[in-house]
């Protein structure tokens, strides 16, 4: 199964593209869609759109993994990542992919275990599975790679719960 | 000018056209682009994205007026909005539509003449701006008419400005 990990924003956009087959993910690909501050933010959400639906044909996902959003989340941004976040919505909606959404809390118990877990245990965690030299820069593609492993997780547990269940 | 009002939501987003010249307004349409509860998120954004494109090409509006998004909105639907309203602006954008934004106090300010007036009597004097038998329904409709006015006036006034300048 091939995911697209997504970390919305509007600045910075992390993205991660990974196959995941026989509890073995392996990388396809990882990338930040980038806006500049200066940009107008319609045009910020073109390019955020254009972008995304532009890497979706040519890495082809059969699925997305997305964080979810909160509202004790940054004050000053989260409307501006809600409206990103929507025309990323939309690009994989027109693209045809189901979209699931993770809190950061599932993100954490999937890749490392625990709930509690800090920021640079996830992203070396993600590193170690992904089988991967460096943490990959920045930050957001991490998260981007890590959200992606976290649907890796639950699709394999949720196979696992039918294989069960027969 | 042919002037878009929108008044941004997910569930009902509120459209209202109007043509301004001399200082007077003439509606041209206004309609409701509405989603049901049951629908999943990403094809109500869809569906939103859409219609919004639909009516834009249908009525060739020049500009574009919406209401301005606060954190201090709804808590619980303020993310879901800001979703939404993203793909409103995207429309917007790939119709090459300028979008203009005003506060809630500006389109008070700009319809009844002070910021503190009640719903009703915003809806009121729309209605009487507009030369309008009845008050449209349901309230967004009647709030996207509300923020078309807005702009006409600041637009007006700007113009204005412009000509004191020479």
């Amino acid at each position: 199964m091939r995911i697209l990990g997504i970390d919305p924003g509007y600045a910075i956009v992390g993205c991660g593209i990974v196959d995941y087959k026989n509890n073995n993910f392996k990388v396809v690909e990882h990338c930040a869609i980038t806006t500049p501050a200066g940009m107008p933010f319609n045009r910020r959400l073109e390019v955020i759109y254009d972008e995304l639906t532009d890497l979706i044909k040519r890495t082809q996902p059969e699925v997305i993994s997305m964080e979810k959003l909160y509202f004790n989340s940054n004050q000053k941004t989260v409307i501006d990542v809600g409206q990103a976040r929507g025309v990323l919505m939309l690009a994989a909606q027109k693209s045809n992919l189901e979209v699931f959404e993770y809190t950061p809390l599932q993100v954490k118990q999937s890749v490392v275990g625990y709930g509690r877990a800090e920021k640079k245990q996830i992203q070396e965690m993600t590193r170690v599975i992904l089988k991967l030299d460096k943490i990959p820069k920045p930050d957001d593609v991490a998260d981007a790679l890590a959200v992606a492993i976290c649907h890796g997780h639950s699709s394999g547990s949720l196979m696992g719960k039918l294989r069960n269940l027969k």
